[in-house]
């Protein structure tokens, strides 16, 4: 029997809808791409989006066309998030960090036919537009005093059109957006995200033991807008009426330092090289914050030096927090049980290096090489299985190619213990991990031992092949500038911190090493550069 | 074009499982029917949930069946939330408090075909139970020492099984639970909840701008599971993990205060005079509590003297609420924004007074006569109507006799107004507002300036048939225990602090004023009594 309730659908535009009836003048503020702040409320955002709906539709969009955006975090990016999604399209956010050929590829893959792009990109999107086989539309995301000659301006399409918009009706399973992972190997796979998957994770996302958003909050994503939508702050915020900070493209720390005190930013989230450059920043001018409330660390692990740092320099306190592009992207979070109350500093410290717990809506389970699941007891280390309604099902166009068990479980490449009380800590990357004499070695936990010696500025640890062990670690590090140390006194380090058949064979000081486009090393490329191949005959 | 995100659907069983998972040994606390205090965790009451589970089905059960409870709330209530539901059958949450003759009504319209009933009722269900066409299977809740003879036992029947159980697949849209709406006209009408509506509801619940629950949040609904699922909190809590504390039967002062000082509840949830009753009894023991964080008051609305002693005594905030059972039944909630820090305490408390704003998902509108949308400008009233995923569409096997609209509205009956802000105001119900030369005079208003005055008791008003005007207020008052007053002195009292002419014609002093089953004047009677209908010749 079916219960007997309005079939309302959960879908984006009614998102900004809510935003602009409730909290009509609470500001979204970006750092533009063109210079100066840019500051409107969400009636403004919504009367915008309404007419760039209007004009995509008037340049033949249809629903469930790809439109594609190479853009930082702003109000036009923003305004898209709405216009694009609530005609029925599917936003494509491109990541321009990829290489040339990339982009192309995706842009050819995803059969993009808009192209939105921010005035950085002009060149760049000159040069390739050429290539890309279905886009036929280019448009600058600026005014035409800014845009480059032989495109379409964002502005001035926008004020051919009034605000008065009825948005279609949309199932809520429709396709919503379209993200592409940025993978260390292979061709990115596109993540195609709907209205519901996102809707329910926004909701989720600004729940009490996650991002814990209110009306009164100011939200900042220091995680750009093309990346899992900047974690789905651009529809969490406007779903509880919170101020919505956009930094544009500058994620240095002064920039992001300055905004954080003029703008009275209480939420804030990013990588943890984010909060090193403002904490440099605030040592450098002895600058003050006191808005601060949360700072959600994901993308890498932070050490548990970068935590204190960041607590005491920014004044908030942290939350680890983990997902994937293909988990929408919140995974886990980092909060704290009523049990932990009255618990040391360091005990406090251990657990949060954890990356953190599932809510309601995001199941998690590990499960070992014969596929059974592992107990969750702190120590059984597995593949890290997850399961949920803002998950993915499948690739855009690709095969999964063991990524969707055949039970219904999306299998995230990573290798990770989940304690008794419900924390993941993740050990390794699947590809990454180690395999000596049969048991796993964390490269994880080998380059936090590393990086927690003074010198040592990035470590990468991977696995030499070895003639009775399998594989045995080495480990590269990169020093911090104006530091020396001896690779010895670095091995002894590491070994005084892990499991002693854990210690590397061998340290090596390199001079950088390979990152790709989200800012993580490159692994398959350090293998092929440093590792010589065990002879086929020698094995 | 479909997203490719999991389809997994949004169902009740899930959320006890992830408490269970997540939140093993978080509690959930029962003051007994039969006396003592009860305590488990949510990993036990999963267990016991799944074993009644499996006890419907082998009492034959089947998806889509209503099963009955007239039950206080007590762990065995909480877990029949879930072992009912989650086999795909229906529970039926009978209001005891109905008159006999509408318990046996409401019980064959439901065509119940389980009746689980607390000890408490035994007389009452050996009464009418035989009175019943379609209940064949009767279950007291309780151990087979306290059960009465003749009756299934509820322990009896959990022991026959074992905890081991897979639930099985559920639609999201399948209906879960069966609330009769009390009104006070007519028959009950069924609102049939879904799985889907009410884990929106009790996610969106969460949010840190309605009750704002975490892991860390001890919740303790002081409003009955038989009414509007007690506001959800049974589903809301073990979502996020919160202590539960089920208050049984005794909403008393004492009661309350024991178990909120005891269990160190941080969140309550009641209508007004529960919280009267608990000042009551800390005025006269001195008792002093210091763990509340916020008291949820809806039912009826506080008066400002009501807040104020309240978050004096009981030292939490108050955040009024207003819902219906057609609503799951959150509709509003009163939530400062950013733009009130700072604000003076009387602008504060004039704030309190409203009702509350609309969350993402519960839509709101205020229509005139002629059901065009009125403007929110806090001096429109019309009719209030609401819309959203966890609003209902229609009433079960009933029709809805114009309380469901023909673009998709539901129609709640009450009159009120919005604010610019957002904030909703009721000032009457529909039926009960006054019309006086053409205007409407809000019987609300008149009642809480009566209420107000230091003799009077409670305060009913109604309109008294007028030549002229058409209605005129009369207004009738019971005073406090001792008190004594001149009726034109109430009159005068009033009409300080309404308009002129919404002044009373006559203030009668009445022994009592009759109350319906949950606790509300009911007019019609009063209208019966006291106003001589004009005679046709003369209108």
């Amino acid at each position: 029997m079916l219960a007997l309730m309005m079939d309302r659908p959960l879908t984006l535009p009614s998102i900004l809808e809510h935003a602009a009836l409730y909290h009509a003048d609470r500001e979204v503020v970006t750092r533009t791409v063109e210079g100066p702040i840019h500051r409107y409320g969400y009636a403004d955002a919504l009367g915008r989006a309404r007419q760039m709906a209007k004009a995509l539709l008037a340049l033949g969009v249809r629903p469930g066309d790809r439109v594609a955006t190479l853009a930082w975090s702003t109000h036009r990016h923003f305004e898209l998030y709405f216009a694009v999604t609530g005609i029925g399209a599917i936003l494509h956010t491109i990541n321009p960090r990829l290489h040339d050929d990339q982009i192309v590829w995706v842009a050819d893959h995803a059969e993009d036919s808009v192209l939105l792009f921010d005035i950085t990109f002009s060149e760049q999107v000159a040069r390739l537009a050429p290539q890309m086989t279905t886009v036929k539309t280019l448009v600058a995301m600026t005014d035409a005093a800014h845009a480059p000659a032989g495109v379409l301006v964002y502005e001035d399409l926008l004020a051919a059109q009034t605000p008065d918009f009825a948005w279609p009706d949309l199932d809520e399973k429709s396709a919503s957006g379209l993200c592409y992972t940025s993978g260390t190997t292979g061709n990115p796979k596109g993540v195609l995200y709907g209205h519901r998957s996102t809707c329910l994770h926004a909701l989720a996302l600004a729940l009490p033991d996650a991002f814990d958003l209110s009306a009164r909050d100011v939200v900042m994503p220091c995680a750009q807008m093309y990346h899992a939508n900047a974690w789905c702050t651009p529809y969490a915020a406007p779903l509880v009426g919170a101020k919505l900070v956009l930094p544009g493209r500058a994620l240095d720390g002064p920039s992001i330092a300055e905004l954080i005190a003029a703008e009275e930013v209480t939420f804030l989230l990013g990588v943890p090289t984010i909060w090193v450059g403002v904490a440099d920043h605030l040592d450098q001018t002895g600058g003050q914050l006191d808005s601060v409330r949360t700072i959600a660390i994901g993308g890498s692990a932070p050490t548990a030096a970068l935590i204190s740092r960041v607590e005491q320099r920014l004044g908030g306190k942290v939350r680890q927090i983990w997902g994937m592009t293909e988990t929408s992207p919140l995974g886990v979070i980092n909060t704290a049980l009523p049990t932990h109350a009255g618990e040391s500093a360091e005990a406090t410290m251990q657990r949060k290096l954890k990356q953190g717990r599932g809510l309601w809506g995001a199941e998690l389970r590990i499960v070992g090489e014969d596929g059974a699941e592992l107990p969750r007891d702190g120590k059984s280390t597995g593949a890290l299985q997850v399961r949920g309604p803002w998950v993915s099902s499948a690739y855009f166009k690709q095969d999964g190619a063991g990524a969707f068990t055949a039970d219904g479980w999306f299998d995230t490449g990573d290798i990770a213990t989940i304690d008794p009380e419900g924390y993941l800590r993740l050990t390794d990357r699947a590809k990454d991990v180690i395999k000596s004499g049969g048991e796993w070695i964390s490269t994880l936990d080998l380059e936090d031992a590393a990086c927690s010696h003074p010198a040592v500025a990035m470590a990468a640890a991977v696995g030499m092949p070895h003639p009775k062990w399998d594989e045995r670690p080495l480990l590269l590090i990169t020093l911090r500038p104006g530091q020396s140390v001896d690779p010895e006194e670095v091995k002894a380090h590491v070994g005084a911190r892990v499991a002693r058949w854990w210690t590397p064979d061998e340290v090596r000081i390199v001079e950088e090493l390979p990152l790709g486009p989200t800012g993580k090393v490159l692994k398959r490329e350090l293998r092929d550069r440093w590792i010589t191949p065990v002879p086929a005959s020698d094995s």
